[in-house]
């Protein structure tokens, strides 16, 4: 699959790595080539304008930014791209993250911002593996494959209940 | 552009439409043939499992799902599909779709929903186009232009104000 | 009680069990027969529905499901029965569960599901063991008994804070 | 159907029947006997207690109570019966109901209340014929024809949809 | 003060005792009778109508009830009584007792209930002291008193900060 | 009822007065005399505190202060008076109001506000005239009187009610 | 006063000048020359960014900026410079303007925004005169005049109060 | 720089200090003179009048207050002074500091209160420097050189990610 975009995966700050690292891990498990990235809307606004402006033309095909609290970045680097950036709300002290939730997904019209539940960096992996998957059958099929063995996890967690269920 | 995919736009009633409208005709003004449907989570469980099924093989590249309250339409969308499915949360009676957000956004891991903002018709269709964009270059370069016009809309906004500020 | 219906109750995954176990073990002490199962409204869309269509004729009277989060399993349940479905919408960690008490609660019209109180699997086993009753005079009169029993476990705690008062 | 139960259906005020009116309505249809009553858990507290202490040896089989605000009234009738109650958290003027629903649905261990969406009378109607359905064929056979009824409701605004998408 | 009016304090279980505690140690510094009890607005209804009464015929002058979740006591406490009820919102595991909150203070016109903060036990029992001291010049004179202390304990505090400062 | 004490009722402007009309009237028509006051806590806090420090020696024996957003009014009196102060948050265009009801309701320990509903300028006039008629027979057998008054006026509204369902 | 730093004020509409112009003309009413102008954080960052970072030598002293839903431009403006910028949280239509606040007001370490309330044009603009005023004696006389304006503004209220009192 | 204002920081208790410390340091590292000071809105409210009536006079520059729950003492600063008031909305036990914030940022037209985010000390103590800082360069040069350092440190933790990437 030499033909597949890369993802960019943006986060804060180095210590956000644990809470994405999920998320990365199963981009890499479908060949996708992952670059992340340290970068902040409000410290950095040129490197995140710079590398927004720059990402289609480096090859990559979505872009995966995740942010807490008062949370621009997805929203930034949207601004400068015309690829989709999926957005991560990250668990806040305020609320479990409403504010990061309603930064992000309350865009204005123009520029929408692709955005998962809070915390959830598997599934904006899938969704970008979605994404890259509507002109790549490869993707797309082990998606289906992935599919099947999330099915095959609840009938394997269904026979633990059942054998719980003796017991009680 | 021949070879472009379909997207598919469902709605719980045919009264959604004035809502959607803006988002289909901004499609179309970008070539994608657009299949719209009425269909219910609730209602018509069966319909919507098998259009969701079939959605690729069919032709289609993205699913956009509108709905309000407990808003289950686009979660179930992607229960059935490896394609992306984008939510738009409709602007309930209950806390101006508070419920209908949070009944989108925050899907189980495995299953992601692309969520855009309450009512955000026109951002749900930018969305679908930017995905598609990723492997399309004629779709992404009118992205760019659209853009520009929107740059521009800003500009001529800001005219205007100038003009209003010499009356006040 | 040879005629009473079976009550099931679904959930996501076994790890659920602990939370739900007061509930299972409520609705034995009342002689109701109880069936468990691991099931996703997401991850295994059709064994959810092909449970519950058959539900009724397979002796069930009601169905208990348990969800978190994006919360469709007990909507998706109701979609294909019309036996009486009971949600649980589980404390998430997202304001407490806000996410599931609201995508439990605000069903659309038709399709209603009735809702307890978050990660109440009591009152839901209270409340299934209600339904029966309505046509079962044996457990409405153990649901009588059930509230003196209540009423005197309330007694004897306010005999314990009078003890108590005595002392600071 | 003789020996149908009966439901009763208590409101704060005679205000409140335009939208409790649909939910009465629709258990007429299927043949149940429907009292109303206005009665308040704080305005006449002995009252609501009276009624249901002996609602069901006077033929009720499920109570339906609509309250808004601190809304009390269906918890203060579950407190003193085994039947089930259902309650509707009435949309108040503050956060939409937000304070009703908080106020219906988190109900204590002991005494649940099956709660619907915030002015869901049509819900708490249809609940109320599934818990009666239980052990009543005739209602269950009915609600299965009302479901079709539904699905054909969904299929008829699809095609007002295909109409109206000619247009635009 | 012979003639002082006895205030009550009314609970759900005897585990709440150690979050009233300091409320009715208060109440007892300024030479208060308190009475305590355990008693529940769903699980003894009948004892808690009768309590409330027959409360100002006892010789109660106020009634503090505290409650969590869909907190009915203090409202069902002044259904029965022209007597001033005090509600105390317990902190509940569902938005930090919003539930609670709303649930006390949103009572409907003409059943007022005095609401505090969550969990304030003492400015329940203040606030019982301020009714009674309208009346009565001993208790408002040593509120005052109280209020000068308040007042010297944040001076106190003050200077501990000094000292504080000093050593960043 | 020569020696009742005044109570006072302080809002931020004289356009608050229809919102507090009826609450006012209530107190009238009990005999009490009611001292109204446009005061602000922030625009003349000195006003205010001044008021408040006289309150009781000029013969006030409760204070009732409205107001909305960051209302902080209620409190402010409260600092300067050891009279019980009742808050009546008023809906203001945040949230109906919930800024107004957390600012009034959560104070600080030592400083309690007796706060009711939302914009209840009813209930806050039966709250003073309860804790009036702690040491007041006369008004407590008025408001025993205006309770029995409120359960007819329940009865009449179920007489109509059972005239309106006959028309359905 | 010739040395006076200006004023930005940033809007994203010319639409939202009449809930602008109390607060400019508030400024220049105080002598401060004001500049107005239309910017997005989204659809024209550079310019954005472009206008923040000269706005110092350009002879501003406080950035004012109004936005709403996912409102960055107050924040974006200040990752850019090192004058204060107030933002203006302006009321949306999902729950009236939370998402516009969280958005502004729970900025990231480092990169602070001074929140007013929402749509709070004057309390933006007498802040930005506050700011200005802490080096400047007659910005800071006038302020004092305007609040004796308001203090007397109150005491005016007060008496159209008392004439309508005789009235009821 | 002698002429720098000094910055006054008020809270409710010394045990604030842990949480306003970094801001008082970050203060002190710009050359600012501070002042702290224990300091309550409800119980010693001539004391924070009396300082707030004072402090322009008495060289300060800007006040900032530290408060929770029903947060009055910005606001209450505010009220007697010209001098820009920071509030910082300290995380309370409800709703993770929802109280504290809208107590703060609310305030009524005329007496703003510049609020920061959420236990947001060191944001707090930058807006007062950039407040500061509009009329001295010393103040707004250091500044520049911040920013820059915190954007030297989100490279290095850049570097630092790219370190840990090579290891997952």
């Amino acid at each position: 699959m030499a033909n597949l975009p890369k993802v960019a995966v943006i986060m804060g700050s180095d210590s956000d790595l644990p809470a994405l690292e999920k998320g990365i891990n199963l981009l890499k498990e479908f060949g996708i080539q992952v670059e992340a990235m340290v970068c902040s809307a409000h410290r950095t606004p040129e490197r995140a304008a710079e590398f927004s402006k720059n990402a289609a033309s480096n090859g990559f095909g979505v872009i995966i930014a995740a942010a807490g609290k008062a949370a621009h970045l997805p929203g930034v680097m949207a601004a400068f791209t015309t690829l989709p950036v999926i957005g991560i709300p990250v668990k806040s002290p305020f609320m479990d993250g409403l504010d990061s939730l309603l930064s992000i997904v309350q865009m204005p019209t123009g520029i929408p911002v692709a955005t998962v539940g809070v915390d959830s960096s598997e599934n904006a992996a899938l969704l970008a593996l979605q994404m890259i998957g509507i002109a790549n059958e490869g993707i797309s099929a082990k998606l289906a494959e992935y599919k099947k063995n999330m099915e095959a996890g609840v009938m394997r967690k269904n026979e633990k209940l059942q054998e719980k269920l003796k017991e009680i």
